[in-house]
């Protein structure tokens, strides 16, 4: 390879990720050739409706094709950026890519949660790199902190709030006191949220990170389906206000914890202390903390998603492949952080102790209290405290009971037993009360 | 070289970071080499005192001397850590070891900060890797993001807190209404203050890292004795009675903001708005924040010393130049983010215009608001509000002025202009007040 040449990228998809990386790649390029000592050139784009895509005219002659399998082929190209989504053509477009013997950089979360093990064990067979910086956490550069930055140290706890829309949506209801429903339909006439919310409001696209930053981070193979996963529909403004009382706010919390038994992994609403700088994270802005056995707690702060957050990460691990490539290097970065990721052990949720918020509705009348602590003094759950915000109806009347930490089963039997009483508007809510991160 | 041998490692300096070093890598090996895919053994240490230093046994039989020529010349030595600090026997320890063609890992931000442009232009004429992650921030992996994580972005600003010590005393005094005095000597006393403070409270700590935090964001070779620095001294605990009510407490902050005519950097105590995310760092933790041209803001933050934290910076800068030692790479990726830095152009801070923070401490008398307001008015500086808190004595009496923004060196003008008059019990403090981050 002639070492003074350029290296040439493909972009396949040019959606808003792939817009906004071409744009960076145009109008950044004289600071990312002074960093890279060598010009990274826009070689190829990819799109089915290329001829209608605006592209910068500062990138100069670039092939064009509606087929990505005339931009994997093309001999011009040293590395594909996969910036289709989805894990159907996604799929084929990084095997092609790796078939010929192309390095591949991907902002797909979807496919590298359910396979990005496979497909890194065909990258390694092919002696080519991956890099999948924006499938999480665009604007944070968390792969490069756990994969580089802070890879000396042994993580033994991860949490994460990795979906920007639940997290809007969350904040926009501590802050105003509406509804979910009321904030969820704004969010989806602007455009900040999905037509089917699903992916986000339960919880599944934060999971599909949390699954990949979990196995960057501990070394597993871990997929969606073994981490446990509840979505943020139940909660409602009234909660908020129980859990500023206890000093409190809720988020969508995914997290990742090293027990002596093996990993725990959840993505759910949970409690956090207010003075907890996650509980700073507001709006679309995604967060990860990190507590390491050595460097103890770090914390990562920056946008979720957005064309050019997300751009900046594809750019930025386009110029770390680009480096491997000129440099002819045999050995690579695992984008997993481990070489190679060992098999999971599941460690059930249920054996997890935490104190619990119970948030009740009920038709009031006497002796409920004491119905209730009945039940959790048979699965032998400490009651903390009861808490009752003024209300002026005896009907679907809210209060709050938090216990003392127990297990998980515990709390579950209780509310599934508490569930057939009848003065009970709708089963309780339980949450968790996450200690001080 | 036989790729599937182990990296040799040699450590010069046995202080606080060298042994949490060491600890380090005896205790994690294994996980150390599952993410590298081979071993990074300790083949040698270095240390005045080598033979009382307990050295953990599982590393095996090490080379131990006292003489760090002996260490860099040792043909088994591939990677030298030098921990020693301070800018003399560092910087011979350094350059020794690139004479000998081994790549350099420090820890050093003395040196770093005064000469690290020049030490890298001599380790790229060498072909030998240089890192110095642990020189900043030292639980902070910035230098992985500046380096790669956001490397295709381009950096318009970045603020941190970067002195633990001086963050400390901020947030104690904060937080107990102390003196700074008071918090200092039980600061000293507890050891987490030097008994000069001086490289602490002055800024001279926290400016030589800002100065390396600046070369790696904006690709300048930027020196300590090019930033603007004041330290803490003159705060006292009505400062942040006087901040709260404004909305805003005051922390130490590094600044380096690019403008059309080039950065600006300062070191100083500021007032912050209390809803940013960096008023939350508290005690002897550091942060940066980093506002991208692309990627927006994004916020890091860790604990900034420690031998353990630091101890991660250094094990992790070794595990990424052991990689590029294996795979027998001929490009390296410059610790400072370029491959060269350009010349620097100071920009004087006198330009930069801000709100500011006036504070006076007077003999009380009919006037006075008058006098200085006219003082303000000459230099056509717009007063914003007078503020005085409840207060039982006539004689020195303090209160504040803030007014709207305006240069620095109107500023600097009306507070030489004030100092003179008698009622003043000390000259004005000044403090910039920053817009939200």
């Amino acid at each position: 390879m002639n070492l003074m040449r350029e290296v040439n990228v493909g972009i396949v998809g040019l959606g808003n990720v792939g817009s906004g990386t071409l744009a960076i790649l145009a109008e950044n390029a004289g600071q990312i050739a002074l960093k890279l000592g060598f010009r990274l050139r826009v070689a190829a784009v990819c799109s089915r409706s290329v001829d209608s895509k605006p592209i910068p005219e500062s990138l100069g002659p670039i092939f064009k094709t509606t087929d990505w399998r005339e931009l994997v082929a093309h001999p011009e190209v040293d590395i594909v950026a996969e910036l289709v989504g989805g894990a159907t053509v996604a799929r084929e477009i990084i095997e092609g890519a790796i078939a010929h013997h192309k390095s591949v950089v991907t902002a797909n979360k979807e496919l590298m949660a359910v396979c990005g093990s496979e497909i890194w064990d065909r990258a390694i067979r092919a002696g080519i790199n991956l890099a999948m910086e924006a499938s999480v956490a665009g604007g944070i550069p968390i792969h490069a902190v756990l994969r580089e930055g802070i890879s000396g140290d042994r993580v033994v706890a991860l949490y994460g709030i990795l979906n920007g829309t639940s997290n809007y949506i969350l904040t926009e209801m501590e802050k105003h006191g509406a509804a979910l429903a009321d904030v969820l339909a704004e969010a989806q006439r602007l455009g900040y949220a999905e037509a089917d919310p699903s992916a986000d409001i339960d919880g599944l696209d934060a999971r599909s990170k949390l699954a990949i930053l979990s196995a960057l981070a501990f070394g597993e193979k871990i997929t969606p389906a073994d981490i446990f996963v509840e979505g943020i529909r139940r909660i409602s403004p009234m909660d908020f206000q129980y859990a500023h009382q206890l000093g409190h706010t809720i988020r969508l919390l995914c997290a990742a914890r090293q027990t002596p038994d093996g990993l725990i992994l959840s993505v759910r609403p949970g409690l956090i202390p207010r003075s907890t700088i996650l509980a700073g994270v507001l709006g679309a802005y995604n967060a990860v903390w990190v507590k390491g056995h050595y460097g103890q707690d770090t914390f990562y702060y920056g946008r979720g998603a957005g064309p050019a957050p997300t751009g900046v990460a594809v750019v930025s691990d386009l110029m770390r492949v680009a480096r491997e490539i000129r440099s002819g290097s045999p050995e690579r970065v695992s984008p997993f952080a481990h070489e190679r990721l060992g098999e999971y052990r599941p460690v059930s949720v249920l054996v997890q102790k935490r104190a619990y918020y119970l948030r009740f509705r009920v038709d009031d009348r006497p002796g409920i209290i004491a119905r209730l602590g009945g039940i959790l003094a048979a699965k032998h759950i400490s009651l903390e405290a009861v808490l009752q915000l003024p209300c002026d109806t005896k009907h679907d009347l809210p209060f709050v009971i938090t216990v003392e930490p127990t297990s998980e089963k515990a709390i579950r039997e209780a509310v599934e037993e508490m569930a057939h009483l009848d003065f009970l508007r709708e089963p309780p809510l339980a949450l968790p009360m996450e200690p001080p991160l």
